[in-house]
C-alpha cells in the first residue's frame, strides 16, 4: 500500500515513523504548504512536493493522510482533496462532526472514493469503545477522562496572560474519580471533581506572578471550573522537563444487568502514551490500510472507525486473525 | 428482532435477561433439551419447547442463540442448527476453532444463513482488543490476565481430589505483575508469575486435610506451576460466600513508536464482571443485532467478531452514533 502524508508536522512526521514498522506499507510522498525544499524527511529516497502539485501524484497514492489542524485546514482540505485521492483524517471537533462528515461524504462519492475521518485516540479507539460498552450495557453510565497530558488549547491560553512568556498546561485526572468509577460506584461528577489541572509558567522579567496566577486560575471555561495548581518556572526547566507530548486517558463504562439489574459490571479501556502524534499516527496507518482493502472492494463514501470492521486493520489473514488473537 | 433461546442453564437465563434491557430485541421461544413442562422461565408469554421441534419454529425467529458447551455441545450443535436459523455461539475451545470455523461456515453457506462464533469476552471482547491494538502497535508485548474470577475447570478438578466434598477456585492475577506490564516494563513473566490460585474446599468427614492440600497443590497442569493457597471451610460457608459468578480479566499491548522506538505506549482494556454468564450474554444480544443486520443485506456463511463493522451492534442509527459516541 502506498502512502501520501499531507502536511509534515508533529502529526505528518508520526505517520512517516509508523510506515517504517508496518511492512505492507510504503510511504509515497510528503506534500507540503511550506517551500518543499525547506522541508528534510526522515525516509531517504522519498520526495517532498508542493501541496500545489497533489494532483500530479493522484494514481501513485493509495490513501492520503491529510495531518492538518480541525480548527480551518481540515473542514477545507478533507473535501477537496478527497477528489483525488482515499483519505483518511483525524478532524477531532466533536461539535461539527456530522457537518464534516456530509461535506466529505458527498465529495467521495461524486469521485468514488473512499474517505475516513476522525480517526486517532479521541475520536478514534476512546469512541470505539464508548460503542462497544453501550451496545453491551445498554444501562449504565458513560465517563472519560483524559490524561496525564499536555493540553495544547490550554497552553496557548496560558501563553496569552499578560506577562507570561512560555507554558505548559497539563490535565490531570482526578485519582478518587477514577477509583470511584472502577468500583461500579456511578458518582455524579462535576468538572471539578474529575480532572485538575496544572501549569508550568515562564513568566517575563519583572512581572507581576500573583496576578498572573489569579487571572489563569479565574479564566473562564478554561481554567474557573478546575482546581488548577500554578508553578512558576525558568525557560531552561519548561524546555528540559515540559517539553514532551505525552497524553493518555480512560473510558469506562459501568452498567447492570439481570433480572432484576443486581449485577454490576465495569469496562475500562485505558491509553498511557508518550507520543500523542505517534499513537495517533499509528492508529491512521492502521486505518489507511482498512481503507485501501475497503475500496479495492468497491466501497465508497465517507467512514467512520464505527463503520470498519476490525480484521481490515490487520495486515494478517482470516485464518491466521482467528487462529492467534481471537 | 425476535430471538431464540437453544440451552436455559446461566447462559440461556442471562441471555433473557439482556433481551429485557434491549427494546428492540424480543424474545420468541426458549429451546430445552430437558422435558419442557420442567423449565420455567422468567419471561412471561413465552414458550418453551424440545429441542426436537426446533425446525417447525425457523421461521418465527431471526437468530437463535446456541447456550450449549464448548466441549462436546456447540461443535455438534451450531453447525446442526445453521441449517434452519443464522445462530451465534460463544465457542471458546481457542485451539479448535479453526475447525469449528470450517465447519459452521459450510453449513452457512449452503443454506444461506450467518452464524457467528466464539462470541463473549474471551474469546470476544478481548480478542477484539489484542486485534486493534495489534494492529496500531506492531512493535510490541501482549499480555492477558483472567480474573479474578471462579474457574469452572479448576473446581472440578479440586472436587475430583479423594476426599473434597465440593469446592471452588479462584484465578487472581498477580498485581506486581499487572502493575510492571502497566508501567511499559515488557517483564517476561512465568506461569507462575501471572497468576495466583486460590482454594476453597469443603473436605468430606474425618478426611486427611494435610493430603488434601498437598494433592490440589501438586496438581499437573491445574495448580503445580502455581502458587495456591487452599482454605478449609464448612459447606455453609462456602455456599454463603462462594457461590458468586463473577469474572474479569485484562487484555494489554505495550509497544514502542518512533524513528528510533523512543517512544512507549501501553493500551489497556479490563472487565470487572458481577456475573460473568450474563456479561458473556449482553455480548451475544449485542452480536446477535449484528448478524441480524448483516443478514438482512444479504450477507451469509461464518464470522467472528473481527468480521463485524461496530456499527451493527448499536440500535442507534449512523447519525446518532456520529453526533453522541464519536
Amino acid at each position: 500500500m502506498r502512502i501520501g502524508i499531507l502536511g509534515y508536522g508533529n502529526l505528518g512526521r508520526g505517520v512517516e515513523c509508523a510506515v517504517k514498522q508496518n511492512d505492507d506499507v510504503e510511504l509515497k510522498a510528503v506534500f507540503t504548504r511550506r517551500n518543499p525544499a525547506d522541508v528534510k524527511i526522515l525516509t531517504p529516497g522519498v520526495n517532498v512536493y508542493s501541496v500545489n502539485d497533489v494532483e500530479a501524484h493522484k494514481d501513485e497514492i493509495d490513501v492520503l493522510i491529510i495531518c492538518g489542524g480541525s480548527a480551518t485546514d481540515l473542514p477545507e482540505m478533507t473535501p477537496k482533496y478527497t477528489k483525488y485521492f482515499n483519505v483518511i483524517d483525524s478532524f477531532d471537533t466533536h461539535a461539527n462532526i456530522p457537518q464534516h462528515f456530509a461535506n466529505v461524504d458527498k465529495a467521495a462519492k461524486e469521485n468514488g472514493h473512499i474517505a475516513l475521518i476522525s480517526c486517532g485516540w479521541d475520536p478514534g479507539m476512546f469512541s470505539l469503545n464508548r460503542l462497544y460498552a453501550n451496545a453491551i450495557l445498554p444501562e449504565g453510565n458513560d465517563y472519560t477522562f483524559w490524561g496525564k497530558g499536555v493540553s495544547q488549547g490550554h497552553s496557548d491560553a496560558i501563553r496569552r496572560v499578560e506577562g507570561v512568556k512560555d507554558g505548559k498546561q497539563y490535565t490531570i485526572p482526578v485519582e478518587s474519580a477514577l477509583e470511584s468509577v472502577r468500583n461500579g460506584e456511578n458518582p455524579e461528577l462535576t468538572t471539578r471533581q474529575k480532572h485538575t489541572r496544572e501549569c508550568f509558567v515562564v513568566a517575563e522579567e519583572g512581572a507581576d506572578l500573583a496576578k498572573i496566577e489569579e487571572e489563569i486560575k479565574n479564566m473562564p471555561n478554561y481554567f474557573s471550573d478546575y482546581d488548577t495548581t500554578v508553578h512558576f518556572i525558568t525557560e531552561e526547566e519548561l524546555k528540559k522537563n515540559h517539553s514532551g507530548i505525552q497524553h493518555g486517558g480512560f473510558v469506562f463504562r459501568s452498567g447492570v444487568t439481570g433480572w432484576n439489574k443486581e449485577n454490576k459490571h465495569v469496562i475500562e479501556y485505558s491509553l498511557k502514551l508518550d507520543s500523542n502524534p505517534e499513537f495517533t499516527s499509528s492508529v491512521l496507518v492502521a486505518y489507511a490500510r482498512a481503507i485501501n482493502r475497503l475500496h479495492s472492494e468497491g466501497v465508497n463514501g465517507c467512514k467512520t472507525v464505527f463503520d470498519i470492521a476490525p480484521a481490515y486493520l490487520s495486515p494478517l489473514s482470516g485464518d491466521e486473525i482467528r487462529a492467534h488473537l481471537l
